[in-house]
């Protein structure tokens, strides 16, 4: 009685394409990245650090869910260097316990995808959200760990992203672009420490009330060069809103001044040209990095917004699958705030992004000579 | 020196694919719409009225260039019917003052695409902005239109936006759907009348100080069934922010409770599922009718910010061709607070956004019998 | 009742993408290119000079429609070179004759797409056979001209098509790279003079007759280098094949050696490689330039098959669409034979296929350094 | 030094997407479907049989290489139905023999693709062809099975290839669709059993020269609705047609009356319609079933032609990595003729091809009612 047209929905970008496959309580997940280019050394080791960084049980604030996540190379690789041919991943799921779930066959939870699911496909795996659980974007954890190496090494870009409010507590705007260290330093994931202390503690209350919380990441690029991205539908900001609102749980996003510029008038968000170490630069950044869609050489920064954790231990109202009005009363394991773990599933989803651009500009640059 | 792959970058929508095509100041824009269902009835006026409502020179709030903007259908129609074959559609360029962006050649106006276009194509049509005008987004408008039609008829689905904040002037929330009357009451389309004046004399000030405005649109789409939109990169969210952040001068994008929705609690921000009207209803709706990327029947309800215009009537530092440091000091024609005509874009972008998802939707309900 | 999903099946290309709209008796017919590389000189009369030897009306062997079809460049170009951006082309229809068409709107002509057009889509421009006819090849040739154009001053790569065969009437094998200068010697484009003039003979005879006859246009590439193509799907011949089949009239394709390779055994049909002019080459040629999917360097060749042309001048036996059997009497302008006028064609679809791997090929040998 | 942009070249099909992965020598080969309707009953038996009918060493006329390809299904799969999320099977390969192919690391065999694939890419997995072994087509012909089945369940129709020449060895015309057992009946896989001893004959006597032949599959299908296939660039036989020049080792493809169609005038050529069972039929098929690029309702039949397997058992003139001129003699194992295995190919590949048109077709039917 249903049927379904997909149109790839499960693959994102258009030169270095990944198509991520898998559920929450299935055999595996996994992930085939087409179209990376060939001589790439590529160890295992590599993207196990930063499906480490993913990785549930890391910590006290993350879910106690305890998956060892460790990847297998099944394609692509000759001799510690990518081949130019798919690159398949494969990790295997251990730690379900789909019997937790035995009440979702049922009952629809609130702010879930369980009654979007049935409405479309007429079938569902409720175990642990299936298809919609977070354990997809092990997929796209382990794809933006290779679009992140070949950014580093082909074009010495870096992308960071960190927690920069959890609930009411903010962290103060930071003055440099953080290091990796700074970020890791606290199990969440905020570069400033006493406000990392103060988001632990909000996390810890939150997981003890049975409740959640939400918050924002930024994310900051660096070492961008001019000229990436499309001007009319492809632009750079435009795939970037599209990553992100593409991961679970975010509500919102902007670039640049973003929502708050819209209180500037032109003559105060206008940034303008400087000429300053032998190019074009701007003595502002309200264009976060993105001038008509094209990246304009400043550093790129944008903010996402993460709603609370739709998993709370407080019996809900909702309704089953017959329609009748109910109460729900498990919960299954979670996180009481995805912004920590998050943080990962940002930085790789812009690395797809721009990995995608940087590859149609590289080429761009040096072939034609009319 | 300099080469190009774009990957279709001038097109949006995977089943109703909309290409334009078109610089401000060359012969005309268009588009090509690739995938419009047969036997639509359809005529040149349905069009024409959409395109009167982005026209420039329509009110005293607007650029002060002419253009009719009449739309010529050139093939994909036969007796008044949609034939399923490509729609393509004209408009010419009239009104056209080349001269008035002489300055533009060698000066790169700030905070436009000026710069950028130069250091990704080396080469780059000044005159009004080229590719990067705003009158690209006639073409878009006119599918808009199109798409707009289908889903009324087909779907009995609504699309609405409207103006909720010029720089620090914002309308109280609206407590129901806005009729198109009530927007199209005021030139600065905001369906709050005493603000919509407050607005227009806030915009006129812009003006005559020589500066320009911005602020948010909200968009609003009543009618959408349950199950459109993808679990994991196809979210109808996504899509909707990518069609978003492609518009002119947008710098962000939430939908349902958006960034202010990470101030609450899971247990306050769960939309509980409710049985009504024979059907599973939410009792509140922070998710803006969107759960795991596809639609659960509940409106939806988004928000775009707006920069204030980069064009301004004051002189700019900025930079010339060769890199030296310069002052701009013309200005072209254009638009002291693009809100007002942009809410016609949002329409359209959305209707883009929704016919696609929708055409999928339509025809997975009715195929497969398994 | 008939609805429509298209996923723009009048497009073609996946960087240099080209989308055809109009039909045989619509306002006109045109093409839009997305990915044309920027900075590339380009006139109409260069385009115009393709369009010329495609045009109806050329010669005696041609069908009596006469059109000059002028071609409009409508944007992507700025002082006299390619921008980067889409570069629309327009052509009016000038010498419609509907009227001549009238029988169709009731009868389905026998190996014609009037019957399928009504079957697929419900509704149908019976006018000279609308989206189905020859004239939709137009934007094609229009968008050839520009790929071949880039082929040569880019890549030095040269696509030349000629007939080899008419109904019983075939050409000697051709010892040479042919000039463009031999095949345009004689109207039915033979590059073997003896031959084309019993060849036109022919033609004339079966237009004598009221009938019309096929046969076989040859197509060689010289100057590709190795490493276009892709070893699985895109599989350069595998592209080629689909770029014929989808030219009006066209029952088969082969490449190398063909259906009669078939007849020869593995030690015969191996081209060995043979150092030479410091490269590697082969001692023959039954791959046809391909091996794997993938050029070798060699010159590519093919051969495609044209049926005759579907529009006699002779009483047909059929069904109205009420599916009750009648006879078809009228029949419209035509061809008596359509190879003369598809060699430009052929050439054009090769081209674009060609320029499309070409790009990336291009790109891939100077962008990343590992 | 080398780079590579793809634009999933690993990927087949606009709605029923299939991407395959993996090597002749790498842990494993596989394949993840996108867009496979959900509720489907699926087992891994199905699939499994379909890789019995392709694997190596199921009888005397095929390669030595033994592998069980016992397929595993890793995901899309809940309680023995399809969820309509990415269907990812995985295949391991356990009966590798790379010390086989050691020439083949420094010399170039003739007709494979050894010295495209490092002309393209500068690396390359020489160990049986890497990804270029016939073993990338176990993830096409698992897609297959499924694609197969849904045609079968959902639109009863079938699928059916089979040998027609091998060699100079050729069958008698069939005058019936055959069904699976009489193309099983013999392992050479040509219906008419006389022959079909011939051609085994004949392959055998070509394996003990050291030698390898080359032949023609012929394929048919019913049941086919008319209206599947697309007018211009998306025509069911260019898709067809792209599908089998995809597959290794063939070199043409013709539809109905192909080359040999050439020979007939157009008054001979044209399929008359007639009333028949209430439907629009055909009097003749030398359209092969398909009309301006449509499906008419009638049998679909084409052909494929092979060329001989590459891999002999015979010293050969070829050159190294060096560019040396230099003698291949080791040989690895091979098929002396892929005929009887491409059959399943081809059938997969056709099967691709029609799922994909057939959900376009089966959702515009039923969908918008204008």
């Amino acid at each position: 009685m249903f049927a379904y047209l997909s149109l790839v929905p499960n693959s994102f970008g258009k030169i270095f394409t990944v198509t991520t496959w898998g559920e929450s309580h299935g055999p595996a997940v996994g992930v085939v990245i087409d179209g990376c280019p060939p001589r790439l050394p590529l160890t295992e080791a590599e993207v196990q650090a930063e499906l480490g960084r993913r990785r549930p049980g890391q910590s006290e604030i993350t879910t106690t869910r305890r998956e060892p996540d460790r990847v297998e190379f099944l394609s692509g690789i000759f001799e510690g260097r990518t081949t130019g041919h798919p690159l398949a991943m494969l990790v295997r799921n251990t730690d379900a316990q789909p019997a937790a779930y035995a009440e979702m066959r049922e009952k629809f939870r609130p702010s879930h995808a369980d009654f979007t699911h049935e409405a479309k496909y007429g079938i569902r795996d409720h175990r642990g959200g299936g298809r919609s659980s977070a354990r997809e974007t092990i997929g796209r954890v382990a794809a933006g760990a290779v679009a992140g190496k070949i950014l580093r090494l082909a074009a010495n870009v870096e992308v960071r992203a960190y927690v920069t409010r959890v609930h009411h507590v903010a962290a103060p705007a930071l003055d440099h672009f953080p290091t990796l260290a700074e970020i890791e330093a606290t199990p969440v994931r905020c570069p400033h420490p006493e406000t990392a202390a103060r988001m632990i503690e909000r996390i810890q209350q939150a997981r003890a009330e049975g409740d959640s919380v939400g918050g924002v990441i930024d994310c900051r690029v660096r070492g961008l060069p001019a000229g990436l991205g499309e001007p009319v539908f492809d632009r750079l900001e435009a795939d970037l809103a599209k990553a992100m609102l593409s991961l679970p749980a975010t509500k919102g996003f902007e670039i640049g001044s973003g929502f708050s510029g819209t209180l500037l008038k032109g003559s105060q968000h206008n940034d303008a040209f400087v000429p300053r170490e032998g190019r074009v630069r701007t003595a502002t950044n309200n264009s976060g990095g993105v001038q008509g869609g094209i990246s304009n050489g400043e550093e790129i920064f944008f903010r996402v917004a993460f709603k609370p954790t739709a998993t709370i231990h407080q019996p809900q109202a909702t309704v089953d699958i017959h329609g009748v009005a109910t109460e729900l009363r498990a919960a299954g394991r979670h996180d009481p705030c995805v912004l920590p773990r998050a943080v990962v599933m940002v930085e790789a989803m812009a690395a797809l992004v721009l990995v995608d651009h940087w590859m149609r500009h590289a080429a761009q640059n040096q072939t034609f000579k009319f």
